[in-house]
């Protein structure tokens, strides 16, 4: 499974966040090689801001792991984390985040740009187009 | 009802968290003169990074009023929050915020000083010396 693989789930979990009505943002966690959590952005049916989709996962994927750090995890988005998710992945010690599209709005990069665990690794840009298209897609008809 | 008297049962809730072998930090949310939620630090009792007492408070909160948004509500916590509360609270929208002690290794005003709502009101030192207090107790002891 490559990079492109889980952003590939990710985007599923977008996908259904779209059809949900939620702003279609999906991500998944992956702990040696194994998917161990899937979540999709929840704010709407939850009435709950920090329902977005690292949050869902994070929590998840400490239930299944049966702690609260996720070192050996990597969190793949597809959209960039905003300072509270990023805060949550810095306090979990995710090892590597992966995102799809960059959010010069909300991002993390811009408004806390030390949030993330000081040994995490980044890559952004994987399927960059899908997620960015999904995204542009929800406002356009929501315009 | 004075900051210092809601503050006062935020303290409440984080000696519950020391109680429970937790990082002492509790949370109220106050809308209109009432204590709608209140919570304390849960990361070690649900494996879980993400259940800091602001983040339980605004969930509660929300619960409780029936939407997202907590325009209209002041929420006092003992310590300064984090990047990822900070940010949560900046989704949520929550008027004013008040601590009691700063925290100068993770606090938002540091890591990412813009993630509060634009037009949020900020107190701090509020029983200070009780909220700082409990906090080095705590670690004093695990130490």
């Amino acid at each position: 499974m490559t990079d492109e693989d889980f952003m590939r789930l990710a985007l599923n979990e977008a996908r259904a966040a779209f059809e949900e009505g939620e702003i279609p943002v999906g991500a998944v966690v992956v702990n040696k090689g194994r998917v161990i959590a899937r979540a999709h952005n929840q704010t709407e049916a939850l009435h709950d801001v920090t329902a977005h989709a690292e949050m869902l996962a994070i929590t998840s994927a400490a239930n299944l792991l049966g702690g609260k750090y996720l070192t050996d995890c990597t969190l793949y988005v597809t959209v960039e984390p905003c300072t509270m998710c990023a805060g949550a992945l810095g306090w979990a010690q995710v090892a590597r985040v992966v995102y799809g599209a960059c959010d010069p709005k909300r991002g993390y990069t811009c408004y806390a740009p030390h949030a993330l665990h000081p040994k995490a690794s980044t890559t952004s840009g994987i399927l960059e187009k899908e997620c960015t298209t999904l995204m542009q897609e929800f406002f356009r008809l929501r315009r």
